[in-house]
């Protein structure tokens, strides 16, 4: 068995945005911004993949910019409106305890420079309120930042209600979508998003590649300066293959996006329900309220990395949470968000799938799972403490 | 004929890089920070492809930030040693009148932020003085950044010469090495370089990638927060197909630097032979330490998009200047550095060509030019008044 169950570390390049890439490598190589054909030819396959993009998120051309990813999305998102808001005196923002670190770490240097962050609590089940924003904003506020799906437990957060407090409110909404992107429906003018982060190699689309919607009306801050692509609002030549590769992708995730969606939650349930079995074990984020294929336990007696390494062994690839901070030996700011002790947050097991993985394959996913935890736990000197009653136990 | 003559724009990908390119887009797709072994594949590619780079100027791998290109390069570069300076009292920077607007520009937003700029004047043959930068460091000098070579005029800075300077007089010195990688040597030990700047698009790697040198002591400071890929130096998944042909690109061009430098410069000089032929005009930067590929010219009584669409209608792909301005009207702040007057310096045409290019195509590009310049000048309300006398000539 060889099963890639990490897509949300990221996916493998579909053949449509492959193909779509090809002819701009060695064929029509131009520069976007040169006056000859060849640069023009360039230069339409720039704004083709710009319309496709905007159209799958209902916003127009002209709103979006191309980025090298979502974290460089995000941090031009935050600090123009940072800087909006500085303008005017505006120097508080609000965003949620367990963003990803593109978005925690613009606030931290922010934060450093003056603003003052308000990070909301999360739920125990994932999920922010509206009411929690609504009750967080003040006169002083220049940005909400809460992300659409959580990359580690995939937890959907109600954007279309927060975007509407916002909008009423007047404060700048971004919402990194880098998860949600491509796997659930977003409608940035039904859901009154301001700015929008979105990664491509998360849709099965090329690396290196993001965008950032911002809504008309708002001025985008450059963070790469330099010549005048993007209008002026992101410097260096564009990355045309890429562009158009991540073009092709997402109109391909948006268009089979329900029944993908359908197929994917079918095997991701089965697969919570085969390692809900699990003893002392917890599902994290809310059962309902996930990406279709997302999947998150914690087990007690467990450490995150030795089980990556067994499932490896029997050809599984999983994590134990965002590919971003891997190697790092401090347990998941997502985790302990929710509430999750440190003890078991340390021992949690990401599965992330797409539409390829079938009911054979998840069906040997949960038993190499429970086989795993099962030859850890009889290493661990942690699982013998609980049996034991020296230590207890904080799940059932 | 079909005639690419754009490559200080942007180059024709080449099959090597593209070979290098096509495992990690579908096989090894991992993302380098995942754990288990598809994340390592990916890993491993990165840091052979780190190698390689440094190996190319002489540097260690460690050295090596992979970036989105060289603008982001030049940018982090520049706000590195700007943040470095500040800590120590040290608010003043040395550039030139003459770099690129990703320097440039980032220049004017420091300057904002109360750094203290000094633009270095160019010679009229396109080359900056060492001793200029000896005079102008001053106790509080932080940085100084000289192009390797610059963009549109194609002249070769003394770099050695300003490197020893830098490091005697213990200031930071950073190059825009975009247009001299993978063209002319680069050994940033020998050179006394710091930083230095690179562009795989520039020698037929891929788009979308770049790397910055930053000698080991030097502490880059990121401009994109998030993750702790690039050893927390530049967040964002790693663009790893990008980075693998940038790095088989650059290898490919640096052993084969020599043979294809004589080559091109054997071309070159019989496309400025050529073109000096037409009568008031003049070359732009030095005749003999310019680029193996770059001839630029200024034709009187010419605007420059004109004859570049002429050029294209007879199948020869041309530049006025940096691609990265073009369509603005403002005429080149380079050729106004080095002392054209406005009414020549909007009638530049540059060809930069490659090893592709040959004799028979070469005079070509002669005959096609004189005969572009003749026509353009019958049309010439300008022309008519130079020929008249009304308006005196500036060239001979």
């Amino acid at each position: 068995m060889n099963i890639y169950a990490d897509n949300a570390a990221t996916t493998k390049m579909s053949e449509a945005a492959l193909n779509a890439m090809l002819p701009y490598f060695r064929e029509n190589y131009g520069n976007p911004s040169s006056l000859h054909s060849i640069g023009q030819r360039a230069n339409e396959a720039l704004w083709a993949a710009r319309e496709d993009v905007a159209k799958c998120i209902n916003a127009e051309p002209k709103e979006i910019t191309f980025t090298s990813g979502g974290s460089e999305a995000d941090n031009q998102a935050i600090v123009t409106a940072a800087r909006l808001g500085a303008k005017k005196g505006k120097k508080h923002i609000i965003s949620t305890a367990f963003e990803h670190h593109a978005v925690l770490h613009t606030l931290n240097k922010l934060q450093k420079e003056g603003y003052e962050i308000t990070l909301l609590d999360v739920h125990e089940n994932g999920i922010i309120f509206p009411e929690q924003v609504k009750d967080a904003i003040r006169e002083d506020t220049c940005l909400v930042t809460v992300m659409f799906a959580n990359n580690e437990i995939g937890t959907i957060q109600p954007i279309k209600e927060i975007g509407a407090i916002c909008r009423e409110k007047k404060v700048i909404f971004h919402t990194d979508a880098v998860q949600a992107a491509g796997h659930i429906a977003i409608d940035v003018k039904d859901m009154n998003i301001d700015m929008l982060s979105i990664s491509a190699h998360k849709f099965h689309g090329p690396k290196g590649v993001g965008a950032l919607y911002c809504r008309k009306g708002i001025l985008l801050y450059s963070i790469i300066e330099g010549g005048a692509q993007e209008r002026g609002k992101r410097a260096g030549t564009e990355n045309i293959p890429a562009i158009a590769g991540m073009a092709a992708a997402f109109k391909d995730a948006v268009a089979h996006m329900d029944e993908n969606a359908e197929k994917i939650k079918k095997i991701r349930d089965i697969l919570i329900d085969g390692l809900s079995e699990i003893p002392h074990g917890i599902l994290n984020g809310d059962r309902e309220k996930r990406l279709p294929g997302n999947v998150n336990f914690c087990f007690e007696g467990i450490e995150g990395e030795s089980i990556l390494l067994l499932l490896d062994d029997k050809g599984i690839s999983a994590s134990s949470g965002s590919a971003c901070t891997s190697g790092s030996l401090d347990p998941s700011h997502v985790l302990l968000a929710i509430g999750r002790p440190h003890e078991i947050a340390h021992g949690s097991l990401r599965l992330s799938i797409d539409e390829n993985l079938n009911e054979e394959e998840a069906k040997y996913i949960i038993e190499t799972v429970k086989d795993t935890v099962r030859l850890l736990r009889g290493m661990s000197p942690v699982w013998r403490d609980l049996m034991s009653g020296k230590q207890q136990f904080i799940t059932k």
